[in-house]
């Protein structure tokens, strides 16, 4: 399945600025680049950085005060591993690859820790593998509402447990420490999300299951055939799509997706997508 | 029903110390003090206040350094409000006496305004009336583990909702916040406890419905019939047995409580009882 | 000292309401209503209700849907207590009135005792007396920034403690958790404030010392001398200016505050001002 | 300059658990293992992992029940960066390595987007370099008590700010979240460390400056000469020195750690101290 995708980035620079950003596609197995362009006004030198394991790409660049813009425009393949859910376990903790290990570990919006008991009461009991991990999903989406506005950059998993309130970050961090309690690596995703309703960057999760990172959106608010996964990260904090060290005055963005065969009818949702 | 109840609390005072005590059963229409003392080791003279409202009896009293020793002894009489639990109502805002409204506020340990998202989702539809309040100590009954030492005395109800452990005062704390959530006035309270094992101060709510201020026990260990209620407050912090302003070493205490009635087989659970 | 104070409320009332409204200037020995009138539009019936210690009015009134609005109007008369700072000292413990010691207690947004250690670190060598929360204040004004907009309904002192910016409840707040964690009884005020730019409902606290309820304002924006005290409490949960069970929709509101003896030239701010 | 390192952990498995540890002396340019041993008592088959970058080695094992130790010794030889404060300036964040940015971000008990307005207030104005964060460190060493205890394996630097009492890790994360808010890349290491008294594993921080990862210790209490260091990450959450996933009893442990030439009369203390 391919996709277009795009976004636009502007910006008013008020003092000279460094911008770590992360708007491109990753470049994964299953996630193939086949064009792209990444366009700044002014026209700038920038730095490069692959993150192996995620493909996670960071471009780096400095700009003087004045108008900056960001332009990225990419087609994309996906041909994602398409799992019965059944068919995919738990990786036991003795089996897990050492190098990630550290997705077990709570982080600053995932306090895992803290949420042990509660995730162990709850889905403790449940058979191991995608589906414990979908039922976790079913949880979040059941017991917290989807409220524009209702959490805030400081907000993490610990507070929507109480709250009850939240948007995609909040729903994936959520996901994410329920997983880390019950010893399921797993992590933050940013993404270009098809069928998002209004466009935006998206924010998803991912579970390391049966040797294999599986994307789950416990929003419902997109199809998981149609992630274009830019970052991953331990939360929201390793993946924001630009990290700004400066003063600058943000102008606003346009974000779009769309698939490129129309013959696609629309996504099925009860397969277990993995996307590395 | 007839109790006789007996604390002795003993300090190592380091440092000229003041101690607020409230050790001493409430005077309230429903709970009389038939006999009662209060020696303190050394004997020293004491301030003493009554709380109008409520019954609460503070004493204080500033001691030297040196072995400091609180004993007291009371017999009481309980003739409690005994309704049945169907006919309880909730009392509408509209109608509530305006000088316990502030006990609808957010306090130290209940935090019911961020409560109030998860409160309404999952105690609005129910019925009004006590039964509401009981159904919400049923499911702190089920959802939060009792666990000694699993809290301190910095935990609030919002920690509990996500930590899911606690010991009395964190499920008081937590029945409190979820009251006030639903616009029911909710307050703490300590008392003597007939049944609580092992012996201890113990911990319990107060909901105010229909004109009364009824009792409720989330920790079910033990009978509401047999509360002998020592002091209330918005939570916790206002109802320490003793408050002491110096420098001192606790060195332990012993409560008791026994029915002086012995035909008193068992204590009913079923009705809605009132104190005040 | 007369003051002219007017604060005009407007809603849309959504569903059927119940407003409890605290505007009114309280009535204190130091602080003299004149004349005053209450409109409520549409006319409505009113539960009234004054607490005895502090003169804090509350206003009780059942709201149909449709346009709602409160206008309060007042002439008030302040004789403050007008002290030498130097000859104020503090209330030894042992001295304390024991119906005002729960101002010791910490409270939803004033965790005094979290702030224990920072405070007697911080102020706990001072000379004791009005000039120590006079310390206190400055180091809330040096150590804060005042940031309309930087905090919310849910910031406590103990963030503003780590946040380091706020607007007058957060230091009000702050204030009030380092004085009880000094073993000063503390309160917050809401008021009309002479000089405040632009025009609102402020946030000061009180301290209680040698018998009288000082007021401070570590925010430095107004005059002590031109407040006009509406409602206190422990903190600014129970200081609302309009607590609203219901739904609605507010549409605005505007305060003034004016002197009506215009010799004043300017308010002096070296005096211990005392209201009750 | 050379140590002998040692220690020793001892478990009672209660059901079959999986061991993570982290009790090897890392492999680093600067830190050289001469020789060394690891002993598990029963002996086991393991899986190791060095981390590329930091040299942390992870070791699992599956363990069944019954009693558990694990012997650790390592002769380590110690030939770190040692240069003129001064001299060590910081690196700009357009010069970082990007693949170490991500310590500048939040992490779970490192919140250093909370306390940007804080670092920036108090550390923004000093020169940058080596210097600063030494001024960081005097600054917690000054405001801080090291107090055995205080804290627990919640406490967050959020809470040390507010709390203002820890132990080494407290001090190491609040030390890394002000490098953070500053922009200086800053990271937990776990270490063997000379002349900490009474031994035991120690926590102290390493800053990225001038292209080499340097140590500090906010606790003073070791020489930076005389730190063996074990585990990098981004917090304590990452460095443990044993991570159990099952049920066991800790029974104990001892750690040791002597000079093992001993011409070195005593640690010098101003110099900078670079390890990798």
């Amino acid at each position: 399945m391919r996709f277009s995708v795009a976004s636009d980035l502007n910006y008013e620079v008020k003092k000279p600025s460094v911008f770590v950003l992360n708007v491109e596609a990753a470049a994964l197995r299953r996630q193939r680049v086949l064009t792209e362009s990444l366009n700044l006004t002014p026209a700038l030198a920038v730095d490069r950085y692959v993150e192996g394991e995620s493909g996670t790409r960071l471009v780096r660049v400095s700009v003087e005060p004045g108008p900056f813009s960001v332009s990225y425009r990419g087609d994309i393949e996906l041909n994602m591993l398409d799992s019965d859910p059944g068919a995919v376990a738990e990786t036991p903790v003795a089996e897990l690859p050492l190098d990630i290990v550290h997705y077990l570990n709570p982080s600053r919006y995932c306090e895992s820790d803290l949420l042990a008991r509660f995730a162990n009461r709850e889905f403790g009991g449940l058979p191991p593998g995608h589906s414990r991990v979908t039922q976790i999903c079913n949880w979040i989406y059941e017991n917290v509402d989807y409220v524009a506005g209702s959490s805030d950059a400081e907000t993490s998993a610990y507070d929507t447990m109480v709250l009850r309130a939240g948007v995609c970050r909040d729903f994936a961090h959520l996901g994410i420490a329920f997983c880390r309690a019950l010893t399921i690596p797993a992590r933050f995703a940013s993404c270009y999300a098809w069928q998002l309703d209004p466009p935006d960057f998206h924010a998803v999760f991912e579970a390391y299951l049966d040797g294999e990172w599986y994307l789950f959106d416990a929003t419902r608010q997109a199809a998981l055939q149609g992630l274009v996964r830019i970052g991953v990260g331990r939360d929201a904090a390793d993946a924001a799509f630009a990290t700004i060290h400066g003063e600058i005055e943000f102008k606003g963005m346009t974000i779009s997706i769309a698939p490129t065969e129309p013959t696609i009818a629309e996504a099925p949702t009860v397969r277990a997508v993995g996307i590395n």
